[in-house]
């Protein structure tokens, strides 16, 4: 077994989803990911945890969805009792293709969904995580060779998480007792407010309450959005690809926009809802591991030298008690990087320049 | 998709499951088999069953249980819950290695099983059936080639399952009026008595409580054995082959026995305890799409122009209302074929002679 498998085998179990001796674990395993799988099984085993493997693959609920013309029941008993029974989903993902859902209707996919909420919700209610096994299908959507994908993905996955959750950490306490984040950066200059918001630490742990592996990011939800922001990052949403996206925002609302692709695609979006022209996130990446886009959020927005702004859906986690954030049916993340000439600052104090942390070597 | 994949399908969710519109199906997927779960998937759709695939892979099995040192935790209540809520459970055997737990310590398999009791009994509880997809590793198992192999289990598979019950059922009706069934062949002289005793109709299908697919035999359970009986097919017991297995029975029990190759292992098999040395069942082949030894117990016994007796437990469906049959840890079926200078008849009446039945031309 390649020395990485069983790493990111032993970083998903014991850093991010903790398990321990007697846990009731459903490891839910991509058509990809079979190499992945008999690794994750043999660190449950040596933990003593209990094991379920469930086998998600898109070419069976292709066939399946497809074939089904009926209304879905609502949330089979079997399958919910499994989640409601369980205390961690591990989920693979690792496709052979990409595509292989692309002629199942959206409609279809969106009833057997909804069908389904108290099952997710179930699932949802574990400590799940979810990771990636590199797949000559994802090292195809990132425009990249197979092995080079593989080191990609392990430099991004296999960190010192520990020291990356510290480090996280300084940026979170800055957040916390700030009132203002200010990003200038050639097409950007965006003020947002955060008074009384909490960001969340993304260290890839259940502890933290952080569910991807790899993560790396620092998030809070803000308040309001006054000024301009250029993402010059790709982002795909719905199988879309959105380019150079340029906003203008007055009074936490979207009052201007352009795209360089599929500026239809983003007028539609922002015409979901009313809170779909307003931000629920500003997330800043700080995973070093991560130094390109692959067109993949679980690694996109996590790239170091990056922030990314999320239009519509904040988290409850970065509000105060009780309170109610934007609320939107979408929440789509639009990256920028942050690189030469730019600068994040927190109620005046620079806190990054040109991507360098101010406590970081070269600052 | 190859048709005979189609076709295999609809033939497990319609005539062995009987699956229904809101069926809880559980699809219990082997590494090799994705290609039929994918077909079965379709047909579950086009019912509108419901359905949740769970992976069983002999690689995740191996890593899992040799690296748990600990006592395993009795029926996790995640698994258990599943099975119980779940209608039926389709079993799609396909390996890629039938060696693959080859190296996982007797005494841990046998502690899991243990452990696993109530889960497996609830399995057993929902309408299951099993069922195999063709891969290499069975391929080579059975000393054929890959097209070939897959030419003879569709062969066996693909049947008119409702015209064999029907002549399965002749036979049901004549062993279950009968008293005392002689099976005389080339080292084969033995009488068994089935006074009282009833016959299993195993077509394939939940609705007779047949649950292997191909199926095709009709068994009882013996009372009492008399005289010598040669198995000219060679089987497998616990990875050890036994070849020519001769057993002489005296008031129901073996009393001396012989073979021509691991007659230690038959000895030891005779040892486990006061139901070893006696027979559990006469099976009776009819599936003449089984026309050689593929060392494959779900194929091999239901070769048409043999029978099979098996030392140790009888089934109950056999049994009189309340009445105890054979018991015994071991179930150890032995094939023999009924092919030239062999007669099986029931109460002095020849029903089959040289491998032909007396409905059957030729007879």
């Amino acid at each position: 077994m390649d020395d990485r498998i069983r790493e990111h085998a032993e970083v998903l179990v014991d850093w991010s989803a903790r398990i321990e001796s007697g846990d009731d674990v459903v490891l839910s395993i991509d058509e990809g990911t079979h190499d992945l799988a008999v690794a994750v099984a043999e660190v449950l085993g040596e933990r003593g945890a209990n094991l379920l493997s469930v086998y998600r693959s898109d070419e069976i609920q292709r066939a399946y969805l497809r074939a089904h013309e009926q209304d879905f029941d609502a949330d089979p008993e079997f399958e919910r009792a499994l989640y409601a029974n369980a205390d961690s989903v591990l989920v693979l993902n690792g496709t052979r293709n990409t595509a292989g859902t692309a002629d199942v209707p959206d409609e279809r996919q969106q009833a057997f969904a909804r069908a389904r909420e108290a099952i997710r919700e179930a699932r949802l209610a574990t400590d799940w995580v979810s990771t990636l096994h590199p797949t000559r299908a994802l090292a195809q959507q990132a425009g990249m060779a197979f092995e080079a994908y593989r080191e990609f993905v392990y430099d991004a996955t296999l960190r010192d998480w520990g020291s990356l959750a510290d480090e996280m950490d300084r940026l979170k306490t800055i957040l916390d007792s700030g009132s203002e984040v200010h990003i200038d950066a050639p097409g950007t200059d965006l003020t947002l407010s955060i008074d009384g918001r909490t960001a969340v630490n993304s260290a890839a742990s259940v502890a933290d309450d952080s569910h991807n592996l790899p993560s790396g990011e620092v998030f809070t939800a803000p308040a309001d959005a006054e000024g301009e922001v250029t993402f010059d990052v790709p982002m795909t949403v719905r199988g879309k690809t959105l380019r150079d996206v340029y906003l203008v925002f007055e009074d936490g609302e979207v009052i201007d926009f352009e795209a360089a692709s599929r500026e239809d695609t983003l007028a539609g979006l922002l015409e979901t809802d009313d809170g779909a022209r307003r931000l629920g996130e500003l997330g800043i990446g700080m995973n070093r591991g991560i130094d390109r886009y692959t067109d993949n959020i679980l690694f996109d927005e996590k790239m170091a030298e990056t922030v990314h702004l999320a239009l519509g859906r904040a988290y409850d986690a970065c509000l105060p008690e009780g309170a109610v954030g934007n609320d939107s049916a979408i929440h789509v993340d639009l990256i920028a990087e942050m690189g030469e000439d730019t600068t994040l600052s927190v109620d005046g104090e620079v806190i990054q320049r040109n991507g360098v942390f101010r406590w970081e070597d070269g600052f």
